[in-house]
């Protein structure tokens, strides 16, 4: 392939694909769409969490550990809030504390979360595209058996604890595409989209639940692949596998596949789950079957190598 | 004296003696009232820098050797805003940015700095009461060689080497007193007014240059004490001797003595300095020589009760 690559993306697993494209794919043919349903506002400042993430992670400052801040990271400021009964249950580094300062700064002037993201990422020396999917707010709120709960609420508060019903994206129909995720979905070199191991439910729902990209994905004359995010029945991270089982659904790439359904003409599912692939098969897409679970650079590069592949064999096939 | 003693203090000099004060004094009979010229909002948090010091100082945990900040201070913060290509002129640690954020939240949601400030010394485990001048904004503007500089601008990014030609302070006209500081002028058990060794021009004036503040110091029936910030003809820290130069006063004791006038009644002036008090007595006030520079809390208690003790003198010689 030659052409430009649209991948979106949520958190973890999304910014660990972003980075094997990223390696894989020169920085004028890639463009990475971010979640944006998981920011808000936290101590006065605006927290983008998937965005910060994928930043991160291209930048090669990601916290593997935590899966989400920065490396190295040091947390005076949180001890000292504390010390003062600030509020803690969200936790933000000394280091992460500066990405949310110059953020409010630049949206303080006026710029938009484009071009603040932008600007973040040149300072982070990322020379890829990461865009948010949105620059107007959209905010996700995860229905529960607790009632209705602002996303960061129900998943760092209450740590993924109440059973999840439903989701609401608040502000998503007066939501269109950041003028970046809009450039890509009308590039004429677009070549493939990319849904990354992210929660279909909370990173990537909120992407494809904006109408344009909705209709882009209905009428697409592209391969779009999804990479799975459960793996053995599990998600690598994240609740994504809790949240299926709380809604019914089979809490494995089968369940995956049948939630994209008609809008993907492919899935890469893991080696361990080689014996889904008929049943994937027989919803009508093709599968991939590879080794999806992302623990190195390399392991990013490989799976992003075998996706590409992947959506240009769909591309060829389709002409 | 069993009364009330106000102590108007500007930074470190006035933090430190208004530490020495509170060693002294149960809490409920001293009220530092502490200049809030040189606030200003910087990356989006409101900042007192005079208002911390004295907390940070009375708390036991100023930074001794800034003369700013918390003791123990981390610059994860500032490292990583550095690296964004932020603001760093001004410096905020990891842990002070805490305080700043607080301060900031309880703003926003209605409080007054007058209880942000009674909120954080709670929280720092601070008995005595420390006070802003005013709840309503008051902006030192200094005005120089090289145009009109706010007050952050000339002390920090240009570490006062502007020529000073004179000092503004916009919003004072329609500044009151706070609460505190209207309490305590109103205080029939006020026995006292103490002020601290802290630069005449930019951290006592904005306080008495309040109306109602100088009618008080005017119409007075407490004595007033001043402890001279200058030792030797040297500032002890900051630009005040730098100043009085530039403003053609002599930078010495005398010149402190000349600039409050007969809003004094008694100056503290250090051992150093015993030779200029027949020329300060000429003036008509008082002179005790002490020794003035605080640099235990040994010094600080020192100084506080042989201030005290001049003031007990004054007060019971006008009787």
């Amino acid at each position: 392939m030659e052409g430009h690559v649209l991948a979106l993306a949520g958190g973890v697993g999304g910014a660990r694909l972003a980075r094997g494209l990223a390696s894989v794919l020169d920085p004028e043919r890639l463009t990475v769409a971010v979640n944006t349903g998981d920011d808000f506002e936290h101590l006065g400042l605006p927290v983008s969490p998937d965005l910060d993430t994928v930043m991160y992670t291209l930048a090669g400052r990601a916290n593997e550990e935590t899966g989400w801040g920065v490396a190295g990271e040091t947390w005076s400021f949180m001890e000292a809030l504390a010390e003062l009964g600030g509020e803690t249950w969200f936790r933000l580094g000394d280091k992460d504390l500066a990405t949310h300062v110059e953020r409010r700064r630049m949206l303080e002037v006026g710029q938009t979360l484009s071009q603040a993201t932008a600007a973040l990422s040149a300072a982070l020396g990322i020379r890829h595209r990461i865009v948010p999917m949105s620059d107007a707010p959209v905010r996700t709120v995860v229905e529960t058996d607790e009632g209705a709960l602002a996303f960061q609420d129900y998943f760092v508060r209450r740590r993924c604890e109440p059973l999840v019903s439903g989701f609401r994206f608040d502000g998503i129909e007066a939501a269109g595409p950041s003028p970046g995720l809009a450039a890509a979905l009308a590039d004429k070199a677009l070549q493939a989209v990319v849904i990354c191991p992210s929660n279909p439910y909370v990173s990537v729902a909120p992407i494809v639940g904006m109408a344009d990209v909705a209709d882009f994905l209905d009428a697409r004359n592209v391969p779009v692949v999804a990479v799975s995010p459960i793996v053995g029945g599990r998600a690598i991270k994240g609740p994504a596998a809790k949240m299926m089982a709380e809604l019914g659904a089979e809490t494995d790439a089968l369940g995956i596949a049948r939630h994209y359904g008609a809008r993907i003409d492919g899935m890469v599912i893991d080696e361990l789950d080689a014996a889904l692939a008929p049943a994937i098969r027989g919803l009508g897409m093709a599968v991939r079957v590879a080794q999806t679970v992302m623990r190195s650079e390399s392991d990013s590069r490989a799976l992003a190598e075998e996706t590409l592949a992947f959506a240009a064999e769909l591309g060829a096939d389709a002409r």
